[in-house]
């Protein structure tokens, strides 16, 4: 497995495999590899010869009061993981390296996202759009795969990749969940055991909005938010939104609507989780 | 030579060619080709094995006001030039064809983009940048070629390669002058034989700035602005700006600068043009 820390050798890397005839699979990543990413490694092996998982905590989509200090990070620990899973090349590089002193390009998206996660992260998609650009024009993917954790990131790369015409495939592979439910993120290291406890309630909650739609439609989209609410904010968890949309549009759900996504974000202390479900009605 | 009006399949050939491990060179138009826009084509001819033009008059970098409805075209003619000066291929989709309706993603360059023509067309550049980036990935070119007469232009376009690691060589070409001196330009085609002796003044008045300086050094440019303003205006000029700014930062001009770009925009009756010219220092 090859370790690329500068753009113009990643670039010649997937170039001279390009001129091979291979096809190239990207899985980004900002490191501290759990299940969930590997997943999308795995899914990116059955896809292409050429697989590279890139590890950049990416500056840009952090917010001036947000973690990016203490995120965590293990190189030694993610590098091992990505040889024992398959991934032909990791691209690992510093931020220097990705954003010049004066840099002044950005890429914004200005309809999606607005809603959920944007509305208390509001230079976060520009960030994200920024960077996979970035990392779409570094490693020159024919497919890329994103999780449904991240579900409005995935949705909004989608739009940029058909609104800028990237000639690449985006794959959004399912949200991986531990035994107890939740939903793996390498944010989960922040919590004490006791948080951890306490943020079951996310999954436990979104499984009874399931339940409760899957009986009776549309209309039990309120209801639903509202026991979710309850059940969360008795578990001590400080909601930033829970919201019940079409997956497609992030709208209110319309009669057009075919798939919903209940997706919420949650700070239980000082640690912010995100969690999702997809419902077809 | 080939017309594609569907990205799809402009990029089907652009892949294809890149698989039978050709080169390939675009220049980026929107018609009504002049010999500026020719001698671009020929650089191109002199780079790469397949050589697309693109002919798009590109809706989102035209202001309300602006002139995109009466822009002129001629596809015909267009075409015809284009495979008699040896061009592989057109791309002239529809703008239906470029802009979803629920579009939201934009590229956009928030310090170059400020200055000279940003200060009147607002969102004049990120029109710009937004069309070049779908270009480049439906066109997939190893090289695009530019004019200088657009300077800012081209300096904004190498930024957002640089920014966004565009795996493509950015070339500026020269500026294309009639034998009068006139700066060539599909807008030409707006004015009066009266305006046409009228815009002679700016390549005039560029060559008697670029004396002065060539005199006097940078301490010359205040009075080389100062000279062209009273020419430009007695005839009938209508100046939106002259300014003598640093070539590869667009501010003033300080003891690190090495070449000056003199750069106007001027109206003649309700035809704004440009001209600029470079001035090693």
């Amino acid at each position: 497995m090859e370790i690329f820390r500068k753009v113009s050798d990643m670039q010649a890397f997937a170039k001279n495999a390009i001129r091979e005839g291979k096809k190239i699979a990207l899985v980004p990543t900002m490191g501290f590899l759990h299940e969930g990413h590997l997943s999308l490694i795995d899914r990116a092996c059955k896809e292409a010869d050429v697989v590279i998982v890139s590890i950049f905590v990416n500056p840009t989509q952090f917010g001036p009061t947000e973690d990016l200090d203490k995120y965590p990070r293990d190189f030694q620990r993610d590098k091992d993981l990505c040889e024992a899973r398959g991934a032909s090349a990791i691209f690992a590089p510093e931020p220097s390296e990705m954003y010049a002193p004066d840099r002044s390009i950005w890429v914004d998206e200005e309809k999606l996202s607005k809603k959920l996660c944007g509305k208390s992260r509001p230079i976060h998609f520009r960030g994200v759009c920024t960077v996979v650009s970035k990392l779409f024009n570094i490693c020159l993917p024919d497919v890329a795969i994103f999780g449904q954790k991240d579900a409005q990131q995935a949705l909004i790369i989608k739009r940029m990749v058909r609104d800028l015409n990237f000639p690449i495939e985006i794959i959004v592979s399912p949200l991986i969940r531990e035994a107890s439910g939740l939903a793996m993120s390498s944010r989960n290291k922040y919590l004490t055991a006791e948080q951890k406890e306490d943020a079951l309630s996310l999954s436990r909650s979104l499984k009874t909005a399931e339940k409760m739609i899957a009986k009776d439609g549309l209309s039990a989209c309120g209801a639903a938010v509202e026991a979710m609410r309850a059940e969360i904010t008795t578990c001590n968890g400080e909601i930033d939104y829970i919201e019940c949309l079409d997956s497609s549009t992030l709208e209110e759900p319309t009669d057009k609507t075919t798939e919903l996504l209940i997706a919420l974000a949650v700070k239980f202390g000082t640690t912010r989780l995100i969690d999702n479900i997809l419902i077809g009605v």
